[in-house]
């Protein structure tokens, strides 16, 4: 059996954008339903996403385990997986780990740019690593089950988070930064790192993350692929598209101040190009799965490998969680 | 005139705990109300405030600025200023600062010993300094007239503070580190920077932050001032006796465990010692501000260098917040 999974979208949700995701066959989307929110807040987001299951119990309904993408192959609907691009839901209580879990979580950040009270980001000068609670909120997750996701955090403090979980950690939507050098992409290090403890790299179609930005071609994302597969096992490596359909300029622009800044911060941005970049022509939206299979195969990989690249070696880390 | 500050007081409060400080002839003292408290927390605790302003009125009022210091005097009171040993309150909101001021905020610790969203504690293991947010932080504390203190962060954290600040910062509650080896006591080389920025050293008599713990003597104590005194300016030196009166030693487990923790933290103290120290014999309230004029004095200190250490120093500062 084969699964398709994109392991990250963040997605002004709707009815058409889960079509889009059923259109492309995917099985199972970790969706994003955190960045800022503090644990209040997250219910507030949790009731919504409860309407859109109702609304669309047709398309979608809430995955806890691997159990449920094999469930949503056989009902042709799709799994979601909920997680945060920040700690903020748990605040600086280490219970609520397990609350969040209750509620759905399966992956959750220790950093989102800035320093947490975890880890430290990918947008700070000088990065600590893991923290005094970021050890203990580690250890708190593996037992319960949430995935450390380190898509957005420093260098140190990724290697820290590997070495410190008895799971295998994900950097859910990243690319390699030999690629192209950005501050969200990730050295040959690191990559090594994460493959050999049994960790797993969800890369992003993100225009920021891609080498010529929107303009990127699949023959180039592809031949990164392959590359990434000379540092990486092929098992380890997966698609976390960092697809943000839809979604108001407004959006981006919370999504890189919250409520930290009397200035405004363009992250990966610029004050010319501050909203959402345009998507490369062969991945506007999920439907640029099939666009990447073609892809794929053609740098070389093998069914298997493809087949594991677009949505299997994913299905194999869930079982991990 | 000559006025009286302690800089940093803690105790279960209470009438006679007022009481004491009149005897002292307290006209200032800064207190703690804020350790692990979110905004909403923060709240309450400025409720059980307004209670006890309200029922100690003869005693105690609420002071804002240097001139409530001059009243207290005038009216034989006690002014309490209020601070937080963390930054909780703020959570993740810069807004919130402005906040803090307006409800009587006047001190704020950028970390209470572990890593916070600003800076970082000094008992963390690696010492990042002071976080974006961090910045961000400081700029608007000096904007609203809110001091810096780090009191318990770590060293680059606190440099980067002097550095960052505007306005002079203080260390309301430690000793220095040549005398008692403590996590929580600073080396020279900061004691320095501190004292050349204007900023302001308040010598702690927690017995954790002293030679020979609750059995130091009032001479230790006192030579060590003097040799402090070769370090800074005299004019920079003042008293933040951390004073913890008649607190139950479950509020001593709140202060090191929050919520961050599964496993107990012992801090300062250890397993076979988890509670309060006992305070030294001649410092077991502040009424013992009498013994360290006289103890200052036979080291050496002036009427004008006492009287300074003993208040006026806090005094000048507070002109400048």
């Amino acid at each position: 059996m084969n699964y398709k999974i994109d392991n990250l979208q963040y997605c002004n949700w709707s009815r058409e954008v889960f079509k889009f995701n059923r259109e492309a066959c995917l099985d199972a989307v970790h969706v994003t339903i955190a960045y800022h929110e503090d644990y209040d807040e997250l219910l507030l987001e949790i009731k919504k996403w409860d309407q859109l299951f109702f609304e669309n119990s047709d398309l979608i309904f809430l995955g806890k385990s691997f159990e449920d993408i094999k469930k949503a192959k056989l009902e042709n609907k799709t799994a979601i997986f909920f997680g945060f691009q920040n700690c903020s839901p748990i605040e600086d209580n280490i219970d609520l780990v397990d609350e969040v879990h209750r509620l759905g979580c399966r992956f959750m950040q220790l950093t989102y740019n800035n320093q947490s009270l975890l880890a430290t980001g990918c947008y700070e000068k000088i990065d600590s690593g893991v923290t005094n609670f970021g050890k203990e909120v580690i250890r708190e997750m593996n037992r319960v089950g949430i995935v450390i996701d380190m898509s957005h955090s420093a260098e140190k403090s990724t290697l820290d988070a590997i070495e410190f979980s008895q799971k295998p950690i994900a950097i859910t939507h990243a690319n390699p930064f030999f690629w192209h050098p950005a501050k969200r992409n990730k050295s040959n290090d690191l990559l090594k790192s994460l493959s050999q403890s049994g960790g797993i790299l969800g890369l992003s179609l993100y225009p920021h993350h891609l080498k010529d930005n929107s303009n990127c071609t699949l023959e180039s994302f592809c031949e990164m692929v392959a590359k990434t597969a000379d540092i990486m096992d092929v098992k380890n490596i997966g698609i976390g598209s960092d697809l943000c359909l839809n979604q108001p300029d407004s959006v981006v622009e919370w999504m890189r101040n919250g409520t930290w800044s009397k200035s405004k911060n363009f992250g990966e941005g610029s004050k010319k190009r501050p909203g959402f970049p345009r998507q490369p022509s062969w991945f506007t939206d999920a439907r640029g799965f099939s666009n990447l299979e073609i892809g794929l195969k053609k740098v070389g990989f093998s069914e298997i490998e493809t087949n594991g690249i677009l949505g299997n070696n994913w299905y194999n880390f869930y079982k991990l969680i």
